[in-house]
């Protein structure tokens, strides 16, 4: 059970992961150069309490604390109490969300596994804004994707912002790096017996709705918004699939096409 | 063509559509209580110069201006050009854009014009967030659908945010207040021959995929993140859909929910 800790002021060491928020995900004197996990709110630090990574302590306003106390009967780690102001102090500027909780890294699955187990997977290439990889995350929890595979110049799921913006779900759903050289690094999927999709506006590529992959074991190549797919990474796939756009009009968002395509994949499960 | 017209300080008086842009695009001494349109950055700009909005001048520096030359042969309004610190000083704001166009609201569309003509429309009750109302034009506009009708309680689509967010789609994609008491004002579509689909989390609706949708000129009612459509609404469709999620997950965005629908009914057009 969570030990609850008054804390009277914000220079208290105790409260030191919380210090410097902002890059406090991004600690070169923590293993790997990668900082802490982050959550806030109180929706998505209950997803990090329910989650693999191990949790430090936790940060909050008592009322936040109190929606909580369920939820802290499961874990043995301080929470500490304080009142807003001393919260802002220490973290650096105002959270209205009114409790942190922070963890440590953990290792992440073996992708030989996540793919020998998954129904669908999402590979990402170039995804490198961490809002839109945030909301791949929530979206690929939504819709039923069993992990997600990071290829060359991802973010990192785990910075804070990509935490906030999937709703925590970036702490449900495993994710990995694809080790090897890229994208030859593919054939891992295709060795699991899953079908490798690529996600492209080309108008060469087959319509969604008309590609079958429904009810198929698929791996969902995604690209950048903006440059897309490298020639490298469509080269490499199985299939080339498009969602029929209207003329004229920017691509979506990669995080909303990677949903279409993902509702197309398993919709009908 | 656009009469190319220096200015050098922020307080000229032909500034003053720019001037306090935060609440520009809500001007109480304009018709209606309702501001000016504002577009901001080139490729919104340009669209704003297709829309059917009397454009009634543009600001930029004189980089953006140039790209914009082509564009600019086709109207006939001044086009200012100033420095990024004037423009900042008047807008109240540093806009990294670098350049802006204001328009004059123009009349709606009849709805009941739009819904004979239309193959899909969005509906939308409740969707007050700027941002998600312009990522919904967005998506609607990238997946064929010809008009947006607006119920209760939406926000404006030509906030400025809703412009930017919309990466400008709001201008080119008709939308409309939906006239009459609602939900019973939704008898526009159905005399118009659309199917009056709710799209909703709730477990007992039809899944999409077997909606039997696609191919049929269907009016998609969206409701708002979080409430979802009311009950009264929901009883007005002709048939009630659902995306089907995965267990514990938050609902999507209501953006990324209608682009899954738009898809599952346009996708195999």
């Amino acid at each position: 059970m969570a030990i609850l800790t008054p804390v009277a002021r914000a220079d208290d060491p105790r409260l030191d992961d919380y210090r410097d928020l902002t890059t406090a995900d991004r600690r070169p004197d923590r293993p790997g150069g990668r900082g802490l996990v982050i959550a806030e709110g109180v929706v998505v630090v209950r997803r990090l309490l329910d989650s693999p990574y191990p949790i430090r302590s936790l940060l909050g306003v008592p009322r936040r604390l109190d929606e909580l106390s369920g939820d802290l009967e499961r874990v043995d780690v301080p929470a500490y109490a304080t009142d807003a102001d001393v919260m802002a102090e220490a973290v650096g500027f105002h959270l209205n969300r009114g409790v942190l909780a922070v963890a440590d890294r953990a290792d992440v699955p073996d992708p030989a596994q996540l793919a020998a187990r998954a129904r669908v997977l999402a590979v990402c290439e170039g995804v490198g804004d961490h809002e839109n990889l945030g909301s791949l995350f929530r979206n690929a929890a939504a819709l039923g994707v069993d992990g997600i595979l990071l290829g060359p110049y991802c973010s990192d799921p785990l910075y804070r912002r990509s935490v906030r913006v999937s709703m925590g779900h970036v702490l449900r759903v495993p994710f990995a790096p694809l080790p090897g050289p890229w994208p030859a690094s593919l054939s891992l999927l295709r060795d699991a017996g899953l079908t490798v999709a690529a996600l492209t506006p080309d108008p060469g590529a087959v319509p969604l709705a008309r590609a079958g992959l429904s009810g198929r074991r698929t791996a969902l190549l995604l690209g950048a918004e903006g440059p897309g797919l490298t020639d490298e990474a469509l080269a490499a796939a199985d299939v080339r699939v498009r969602i029929p756009m209207s003329t004229g009009v920017d691509s979506l968002n990669v995080a909303t096409a990677a949903a279409v395509a993902f509702h197309a994949i398993t919709g009908d499960d």
